[in-house]
């Protein structure tokens, strides 16, 4: 039966929210795979956020342990104790943080669940442009926020003059270090202009630190729960430092006791806190330093192998501009130069991505991130062998040489 | 450093949850529970929704096998076909519910998420009172809805006249059933009239089906899902019948494949889908029939010499109205002839709780419950052996004979 019910419009808060054009990147990739699968070529998924490392046996092992200890009851509230103690114990070792406890730490369905409740404390945010697609897609809609961006110069480098006007009036700045998509790493320099500006007017940083671990050429990740002030707030994943992007779990670290207290509120509310075993394996992760780091640093090294092959073979190519990516698993070159002139709107969107595309390296197209760098492509070797980077690049020369 | 942002006021979604007060009470438990424990005596923990079952070593061992398995990627949004097409094998299997395919299906972190964004759909809502707390407390600030409690009967039947005027003008009635606080299980012939009045009103049926498999006397669940409409979305979790509060996994399903495709957006939104490892066991759960439903009755027996302990015990106590429960695992008597009509307010909404702490029962004072039945408490025998029973009935019998 269709009742008078089927067709009306329901709350905005989720009519609102937009599918990623990602997905729809997705399945054309998916029909593109299979006709250069069939005839045994490869097909590079550069598109994927995904990683194509297990996740570390270790931390596996205590998520049966925790399983075998029945910790099966109903979670506590804001996190077990093991949980947000085991948090208070690696930023003090990884950061020298020194100052918190475990109330400053909320337990969160991935850095999903922190950021989208992070967002639906406010109602006017701004944050760089490029961005991760899910803040504009998602966590804004969703929030029923209004959400300036603020765009990054070509060379990903800030114009603060633009920062500081953007946040006039605003409760909010969101701060994804190391970037997606452009694999920025913020320099201290930056993070403390940034930190000065937001707080002389007044506004929160939501510092989205999934990446923390995924930085190249020594640079050192400034995490931004070093900030002794009460309005910043981290953002943190077990994703994409551990290969456990299908566990689902992360946390949210703040001084600021009332927004732990709402965090808290929204978590309880939304999921009824996280996974109770889960939670276990989770802290063990952040506590066997040992074994953790062991893997972390061997999938960092792979990291490394892939961007070093990815860059130095695309470095130079005539009206491509490529800066090196020094975090995350991303690069994002501009192509202004490559495409024709008369090319525009959504076809221009595509021009690239369908080039590469036509030769089985599938990528997404910069508008998926934001109004600004619409001439970019981000491609992503998280889930790509070094062999493969090589093909991509062999490729991506034939097109663009 | 304290900013002008520390006391700012954040969104109202987040501002307007309450603590539930059965967080204050546990806490008094807890400490009301030391004194007794010290002194040798037991303390009677009726105040909990908890369950002292451990999760059964089948579903265990599948969770363990799905980690092996390296079901650690991003899920898929809405839920992993496996567990998609357990929901659906399930349904037809214990409801011959056939015409569902896995599009129906949401996967969800517990009823609680479920739940959660089914009243973020809407803008007015209703429903029975007393009613599951978290929906006054969470639910309904969260959404930001306005929500009406139609009371029941004091014998907990149904005032027909009142859900028709109450769902006048609404978005969605939400049914709990079998209900939390009350025990009653909805018998077909209700469950018919209620669908048809929102029908013809062009109102949603959220139905919570957390209880579904611990139903009492013979009587059978009647599940809305096999309501062949798209104005019905049925709610469903592992918790309760898997004893599996702490793994966070439920379901939704209904015909509607835009509230399908809202719901879904909504959980990807919020936490990015659900862990695969867990759809993995729970798949396994739903269908590995003869391991669970062993689990299930041996569970069932036991929750059923329980309430046969507690309403035998009780049944009687004069000035006591005790209405037997047929489903869940709570009891909700009304002490209305026992409380001196000289005590009001406040007072009154905790006499009996006060009384039944004095001598180390903890209970749930009926104001929780909504608007209606504050001279109820609510008895709650998930987590109580049967001697303990057999102690409590002792203690309540003394207090009020």
């Amino acid at each position: 039966m269709e009742s008078p019910t089927t067709r009306r419009k329901f709350s905005p808060s989720l009519e609102n929210i937009r599918m990623s054009p990602i997905v729809l990147i997705s399945e054309e990739a998916r029909a593109r795979a299979e006709a250069f699968e069939a005839s045994g070529k490869t097909f590079i998924r550069f598109q994927r956020g995904e990683i194509d490392f297990p996740t570390p046996a270790h931390i596996a092992d205590a998520l049966v342990e925790g399983v075998a200890k029945d910790l099966t009851r109903y979670p506590r509230s804001g996190g077990e104790d093991f949980f947000r103690r085991a948090v208070v114990e690696r930023l003090r070792r990884d950061y020298a943080v020194g100052d918190l406890d475990p109330e400053n730490v909320v337990a969160m369905y991935g850095g999903q669940q922190g950021l989208e409740l992070c967002f639906k404390l406010f109602s006017r945010g701004a944050g760089f442009s490029p961005t991760w697609s899910c803040v504009l897609e998602n966590f804004v809609p969703h929030a029923g926020i209004d959400f300036e961006e603020v765009p990054l110069n070509a060379d990903f480098s800030i114009d603060f003059d633009r920062v500081e006007s953007a946040i006039r009036g605003r409760d909010f700045f969101y701060l994804n270090n190391p970037q997606n998509p452009t694999g920025k790493v913020f320099s201290r320099d930056e993070l403390d202009v940034i930190t000065e500006l937001c707080t002389r007017h007044g506004v929160f940083i939501v510092a989205d630190e999934a990446y923390e671990r995924i930085v190249y050429d020594g640079l050192e990740h400034q995490t931004m729960a070093r900030v002794q002030q009460d309005n910043v707030i981290s953002v943190f994943t077990f994703s994409k430092t551990f290969a456990m992007t299908g566990w689902r779990l992360g946390y949210v670290v703040t001084r600021n006791e009332h927004v732990a207290k709402l965090l808290r509120l929204g978590n309880y509310t939304q999921t009824a806190g996280i996974t109770t075993f889960l939670q276990y394996a989770g802290a063990h992760a952040l506590t066997n330093h040992s074994a953790s780091e062991s893997a972390v640093h061997s999938m960092l090294d792979e990291y490394t192998r892939r961007r070093d092959t990815l860059y130095e073979g695309l470095r130079g190519l005539s009206g491509v501009h490529i800066d090196r990516p020094h975090g995350a698993f991303y690069m994002f070159p501009n192509f202004t130069d490559r495409i024709p002139a008369r090319v525009r709107g959504a076809q221009r969107d595509r021009w690239v991505y369908e080039h590469l595309m036509e030769v089985g390296v599938a990528t997404v197209y910069g508008s998926c991130f934001g109004k600004h760098f619409g001439d970019n492509v981000r491609l992503s070797f998280s889930a790509t062998p070094v062999p493969v980077v090589h093909e991509a690049v062999d490729r991506i020369r034939r097109v663009f040489s």
